[in-house]
């Protein structure tokens, strides 16, 4: 039987890899077949695009869609595609969702162009559910203090200001409102067995 | 005065290098400000996309396509229209038309799609001459094998078959009948200096 492919978006600090791990793990102990994966990165060509993403101070807002689009079709192709065929339940660090947000409000480029872009890479393919982690901001910008320089965060999505990060957080919650058949949005604030809690009772949406 | 943008394009092995810079000295010769690029590359972001293209053995071809676009649009931005705004001309070793030959027709992408993205990035902008140079392919596969190493070709255009060959100087040849308002086909036979001639007497279609 064909996987999941379920995703995570929200800005950056909201505890999308600490919910995501948590979740692959309530998965496997029901005997579910999970992976993680991230973007931009998560098959070979994607993680070498995602360090050359890294390697550049700044890009211009279409070349940067491109090259993240360029990573979606690998990481598409070569790994989640594969992934659910194999029956394989995919969680994914963010997704195209991103891109409207960050290269569509931050840096103006039309949602017309970045949908075009969307169906060039991955045709009429969609998440089966998106959980949109919300957090007021001066948590977010509180837990992005907090980490440590372990973690290997794509620089251009933590370099935000608070206006920024303003944008960013009433971006996703519209996305929540226009892609509602596959989106929630998920209360990120409390314990994580909290939030946790939150997104496992939303699964049942996907027997639907 | 604005600059003027000049293309070459053709199979691998047709003498494009060598012509671009007997053109850009001739160029010279004649007081005209010139500038040589080349893609992908040409740009600091365009050449680490060409060394990322080179460093994958073998790629999707829309994800190869989002990756020369991207390229292609760092180089617009960044380089080629600076240039031409401060009265440059400038001479690149192709642009758009070698997707639409390599990737529309060896690597089956619509040409819908490749003009799709060639709007994004590029918008209208278009060449104002494009030279193809034709050449038949049992010369052509010869001065591949007489290239040494230190040409830094892209490796995806240099390991063609002879039927891969031919069907990328016939692509290109229905380019020029297409794209007649700014391409012309040059013989690339014989003499560098009688190519040379053949290219630069078709510089007066610039001023119609």
């Amino acid at each position: 039987m064909r996987g999941k492919f379920l995703t995570f978006e929200g800005a950056d600090g909201v505890g999308k890899s600490t919910q995501i791990q948590m979740l692959a793990d309530y998965l496997k102990s029901l005997n579910i077949k999970t992976k993680i994966t991230r973007e931009p990165g998560g098959d070979v060509v994607g993680e070498k695009i995602r360090a050359l993403l890294k390697s550049c101070a700044s890009l211009d807002g279409i070349c940067e869609l491109l090259l993240l689009f360029a990573a979606r079709r690998s990481h598409y192709v070569d790994l989640i595609e594969p992934l659910l065929r194999e029956g394989y339940w995919v969680i994914s660090d963010r997704f195209y969702d991103s891109s409207l947000v960050y290269q569509g409000l931050l840096k103006n480029v039309s949602i017309e162009t970045i949908m075009q872009l969307k169906q060039i890479t991955i045709g009429d393919f969609e998440p089966d559910l998106t959980f949109v982690l919300d957090l007021d901001i001066s948590s977010s910008t509180q837990r992005i203090a907090n980490r440590s320089l372990q973690f290997d965060a794509y620089d251009e999505y933590d370099r935000m200001d608070a206006e920024e990060q303003r944008v960013i957080r009433e971006g996703f919650r519209r996305l929540v409102d226009i892609f509602s058949w596959r989106m929630v949005l998920i209360n990120a604030a409390g314990s994580r067995e909290k939030v946790l809690s939150r997104i496992v009772s939303k699964l049942s949406r996907l027997s639907e």
